[in-house]
């Protein structure tokens, strides 16, 4: 089994991306699983057209895409993502979509056909606390998640395809007043129990 | 140099105490200061005769209390002590002092005699958030420094004490929704950092 | 212009369900516009029968169901609801739904067809801070929601849907510790002012 | 009875101070107690050179001074003022001390000699949430409560001193993301309910 799975680039004036620096702390195998690792631009349409490049290139059969939502203090798993784009700030070519369909011919929304609560359970077994989520926003983490589901659900049906949201990492709010964070290390660790607990979808 | 630090019994239904957790993780000895750990109880008197009772086996140059400080997403060190027991849940021996002095003699307030700001700035570096705090509240986290500082200024002024309040460790989040927690490992670090920092007051 | 407005009833333990509280503030007409206020149970199901029930009855233009979102401190106005049931806490009446869907026959997720910020904006000029809500959750709020977003899309395409999450009332939140609260009179007043704003529908 | 009461002048870019734009709503009198009003400047130094004018020229029995506290949810009463001012930004006239006494010849603190925990039972009683407060953080805030109780130790110690924390208004937090607020009229109704409640302390 290969999973494929990507992080951001840092976005809104972060010098890092958590997504992307845990990333780099996995090896290329969890109790053998493959692990393919890859770094996608925080920008609307290319995220997605990085996607699916990734995917002919790869051929996984599990594709897991990372972001950042800081201020929440859990790892939180994406149960859904919705047909829009709606930007507060610019993404990192300048795009500021706002109330635009992300795939005209796209359902309203798609849901992860990944065993979420399956592995919020094997995060939290790993010690690190783990929740679902009812939503992604509309910024460019929603818009890749969505992409991910349109691609599966159009042309890559044997995939099975999700989202993981990661606190800030601690180095980010030493600065900031009163904002939950977590190591990159436990939030290394919190990706690969939840890769780990992938076996079942075997 | 001898720093006697000390951690909390659990309270109030907690399996842990991350202040006492954090400390069984410490060297007996950084950079040349010597570090004497000690659990003390999470009952009003009986935490302060602790402390006594230890000062005066250990023979400390230091004394850091730690405690845990529920639904804080950072390291915190106390600025302050005041003069009042008010809890409102009972302590580990059924204690419910409500607005009683500590102690009749002593001042209204001490504040920590320790480099606090230079510890906070160490932990920081560490990469470990980590701010100021002006209230220890007024349970027996506060009961503690109070006692620790009454004694400083009466019996041993030649002894600089403090407090370190942490955050949940993450395994006491898992089952709570939207609390911010760190690991036992990420506390454990700051502490270390914050008492090698004390080599600035030899 | 006919506007139906809907509140729910008191759920998990609280006495009153601030969203219906803040309806029968609400005078019978508003700037030409008339109101028909109701109650809804919190019941899987039974809330949509209901919310059919008096569609068939009144005839109204516009559906806006209003709903209690403890914890947050603005109302939130909801952009889409999703097609699951996924509740922590059961109804009131005992059903507790595990990830199952609304309607079979339905779409993954149904937009709002009110014209949501525009309403926010009017509810802002009215001095109530008000945002908009990607997520009503996956309890009875957006359960209702969707139902009647899948009635509208089904059979009666000429109406327009939508829901306003409240927080707290101040009366709720008394011995609650750190929740945030707006007074039934500011509730009353952003519906106030969302439903006026609602001439630009017609 | 004569209360006086004061609130502060905007500061930190905000254009009001919910704390004055509350007091302009009480009336000259409440239930028999005279109620004086006035604003103090937001700067360290002259806001306390200020209360003893005040209190030279209107000689009352009790002082409430009224101050924001952005972030909280609920009304707080302050229990305690420290001896030391430590800014993170400057005052109104640009000063900015670190770790300075007030006082030199002042004690570390000074506890409220209001009745603090009737008055809170008394603001909830009118349905505003509200709560005691250990900490008027290290600014102008817990300056002038300091300088308040400094002053009635010194030399008025007839008069009763306390300080009470308001919310942000709604308006200051229209462009905010997730920052509780009060209307002006909740936040002069529990400034009513508190000086009304004073009545026992005749």
């Amino acid at each position: 089994m290969k999973v494929l799975i990507t992080g951001f680039e840092p976005f809104n004036k972060e010098k890092i991306n958590p997504s992307y620096e845990a990333l780099k702390k996995l090896p290329g195998e969890i109790e053998g699983i493959k692990v393919v690792k890859a770094q996608v631009p925080t920008v609307f349409r290319k995220s997605i057209e990085e996607i699916e490049r990734l995917i002919i290139r790869e051929k996984p059969d599990i594709v897991i895409c990372v972001g950042q939502a800081g201020g929440r203090s859990k790892i939180t798993i994406e149960r859904v993502a919705i047909n829009i784009d709606d930007a507060n700030i610019p993404d990192n070519m300048g795009n500021k979509p706002e109330d635009e369909k992300i795939f005209e011919d796209g359902e309203n929304a798609y849901f992860s056909n990944l065993p979420i609560k399956h592995m919020i359970e094997s995060i939290k077994k790993c010690n690190i606390p783990a929740d679902i989520s009812n939503s992604a926003g509309t910024y460019v983490c929603n818009h890749i998640l969505y992409g991910l589901l349109y691609l599966i659900n159009k042309k890559y049906p044997h995939i099975k395809g999700g989202f993981i949201h990661v606190p800030y990492a601690h180095e980010q709010v030493i600065e900031k007043k009163n904002v939950p964070s977590m190591s990159i290390d436990d939030i290394a660790k919190a990706l690969y129990c939840a890769i780990k607990s992938l076996k079942v979808v075997l």
